[in-house]
């Protein structure tokens, strides 16, 4: 009866999804869903796969249809959820079965029940998954946090289900505890920070150059052949060329610009700002996301302000200006991302692999792209610089940073709102900057509160000004 | 014995400066410190306000110079110390006693105490106090939260040492729990924004029109004559105003560009994306702050890509465009705090006094400012108003829009990093935009994750596009 390689808790649409994966790659897999009915119509609807699946109606039946050690893959909402189903699970598991959420947590949850797993049994993985419902079934990109050993155990599976990349599978263990989701969810900051600056370069063809949504599907088409290769940029295209066939009216016109979001963007700048890990391109993102809903609000604006943005003088900016300022914004919120996970190594004690990540997520996950491999080179080549040094990064920088300047510059000049390009240009002039102007703020800071400056002259921390109140 | 009217714990500087401020204003106090030699100091150093200050060398005895019920002020470093002196405190004093908080405290931790002091008391007040040291001997502003009952039993003292606008005291009652410290770490973003726009206009005019440190300061003095007047301004001028005397350079110059911060404008972000608040320019000043620390890597950035920044031609900038651009760059900032504000109600079940915070703020803190009266008439007139859509600030906009593009447009183009204009830029430019692109967000993620829009010709929420993958 014990036959199944490994089971799966959670029929929902990526559970469903990733159970038929793992059972077209040739493992039996045994499945469960509360509702007993989604097992059962799950399972008469697999067709040719139902051979590989057991369908199990009660929590023991799926824990006794699995070969030991066992392996099960949680695939239920982030949150209680999942702490109920470790608790529902534990009495009927071995110490040295290994429970796997492939959910969204949030990493501190990974963290702590990896914890408790190492304390109480039984075992623990937390896998970042990417990819949304179709890289479930065909293959996503796969984060894995929790024990090397674990990981081993059940990486057969997950590298057969991820995607892959020239053959190389989009999958690798991270490291400990929550350092897998923790990959997952500055992977979903950038997700944000590259589709915001994508609608903005969008606004800056519709509302600037009063180009039509079937002509902004063809630049992005375009470009999808050029260095922002992606599947980002890719569906840009196809859906700014797609037609609404009720209105006839391309789609993007019908769509209301009011953007959901399910809270991973804000997470991940919650813990850029406890790791002081600049991130603006992606706050920037998260911030247009929340003004979108503000609908009465922006309309409230537009009555007093004048009507929003202005259309450019024709010639005014070219497509290469466009293309080039998404690169260099690309590169650079991507650089931040990376530092991001770099600073995360000392406070969590990891030692996150930052070319395997750049490496994994060049297939299967929502940020895939061509450049991805550009960024796993340069990472190899040297994991501690930042990616906007890099010689193949730089380079493109050095050509392209004058194209996100002129976009920046009129985009202010005419009212269009490009957030996150603009914060992807500060960062850049910050970061070229030897000689800031903060120099200013510490003399305030000593003014009214003696908090002390260093000075460029002479060594020390505790310098004060002679100041005259 | 009980004759002091109230208690004081912990004479560090801040603590120091606030018994002082008491006495000086009638109040009979008592004071302790953990090192009995720095309350002795402390005493011996209180000239004619010795008489007023009863120095205790244990709990017990400061205790019991208190008359009943008493009060006792905690000015000892948060989070843990405030935890420990509660409890030391609690086995002398009655559960009509009151303790109030005037540290640093992270509002969660005083919605704890406060949620605790009701339970087992004794009672709790947690208060914000901000204007520093000579602040907090002058006359401070503050911030109340707690039970209003307590907040009016001492009331008489604390309005007494508050500072003063036009004989109004700068000290109010916020609310429950911890409004009080909340409100205080909005005001404490806001600062940190205020002073970032300030460096970045001084950037503009040192880097970009070359003018000199004085020169600077000669035109943030001028400008302290009109309506960006503020201490933050008056401050810049002195310090830009300011030689140092041992080189007999400008301080500006010898002052390294590495900005310090205590962590406050960190909690302001993080609790404003828990509030789904935006407050992008508060962002960006924390982001500048972040970069300031990468001494090394910003100079690698200019050996890479080359001097920055470039000078502007003569004339590309006027003092005038300058000063607009800083009145649209802070109303726009101010405007994000108060809404950031008013998004705490629900979550909390507040009812923050909006027109009274402005009021408050009007002097005594460190963003003490002439605007915030006209702030203070704006949210009394309409407090469900965004401060941008005020009549009065929306008239200041609506001419001085034109010099903050113009400023973001140029620092763009010349390479000047103004992250925080950019972003109060970005900010009125997304808040005056009925049309805004999340349409294409919301193409993309039903594209690739079925997430569904709302449609512009219709009702309904979850619509769905012929997407062809």
């Amino acid at each position: 009866m014990s036959h199944s390689q490994i089971g799966l808790i959670g029929l929902g649409t990526m559970g469903a999804m990733l159970a038929l994966n793992i059972a077209e790659k040739g493992f039996d897999i045994a499945v469960f869903n509360r509702t007993t009915s989604v097992t059962k119509t799950f399972h008469e609807n697999a067709g040719a796969l139902a051979s590989k699946i057991t369908p199990c109606e009660t929590i023991e039946a799926l824990v006794h249809a699995i070969a030991k050690p066992r392996a099960i893959i949680l695939m239920v909402p982030a949150g209680d959820p999942v702490d109920q189903q470790i608790a529902a699970l534990r009495d009927y598991l071995d110490p040295d079965d290994l429970i796997i959420d492939a959910g969204n947590a949030n990493f501190h949850d990974t963290d702590r029940r990896a914890a408790e797993a190492a304390k109480a049994g039984p075992r623990f993985l937390g896998i970042g998954v990417s990819g949304g419902e179709e890289g479930a079934r065909n293959g996503p990109a796969i984060m894995g946090g929790g024990e090397q050993q674990d990981w081993d155990r059940v990486a057969p599976v997950l590298t057969a289900i991820a995607a892959k990349f020239d053959g190389t599978p989009c999958a690798g263990f991270m490291g400990k505890g929550g350092s897998g989701h923790f990959v997952k969810a500055v992977h979903n900051g950038i997700e944000y920070a590259d589709m915001e600056m994508i609608a903005e370069i969008y606004g800056v063809m519709r509302d600037g150059m009063k180009m039509s949504a079937q002509a902004c599907g063809d630049a992005f088409a375009k470009w999808d052949d050029g260095p922002l290769k992606s599947y980002l940029i890719e569906i840009s295209g196809k859906v700014a060329r797609t037609a609404d066939p009720d209105s006839g009216k391309p789609m993007l016109d019908i769509i209301l610009d009011r953007a959901g979001q399910k809270g991973t963007g804000r997470w991940t700048v919650i813990e850029a700002q406890h790791l002081a890990a600049p991130v603006p391109v992606i706050e920037a993102a998260v911030m247009a996301r929340n003004l979108s809903a503000r609908l009465e609000a922006r309309k409230e604006g537009q009555d007093l302000f004048g009507a929003a943005p202005e259309a450019l003088p024709e010639g005014t900016l070219s497509a290469d200006d466009l293309e080039h300022a998404l690169i260099a914004g690309k590169i650079l919120c991507y650089a931040q991302g990376f530092e991001m996970l770099r600073s995360a190594n000392a406070p969590f004690d990891w030692d996150l692999p930052l070319p395997e990540i750049a490496l994994i997520w060049r297939d299967g996950c929502i940020i895939r792209s061509a450049m991805l491999d550009d960024m796993a080179r340069a990472l190899t080549d040297a994991p501690e610089r930042n990616l906007m040094y890099a010689p193949y990064f730089a380079a493109l920088l050095k050509t392209h940073h004058a194209a996100l300047r002129k976009v920046v510059g009129v985009a202010a000049r005419y009212g269009l709102a490009v957030p996150a390009l603009s914060m992807a240009l500060s960062y850049f002039d910050t970061m070229r900057t030897e000689r800031g102007t903060a120099n200013m703020i510490q003399g305030q800071r000593d003014f009214f509160g003696a908090h002390g400056f260093e000075r460029t002259d002479r060594d020390g921390t505790d310098f004060h000004g002679p100041w005259a109140m």
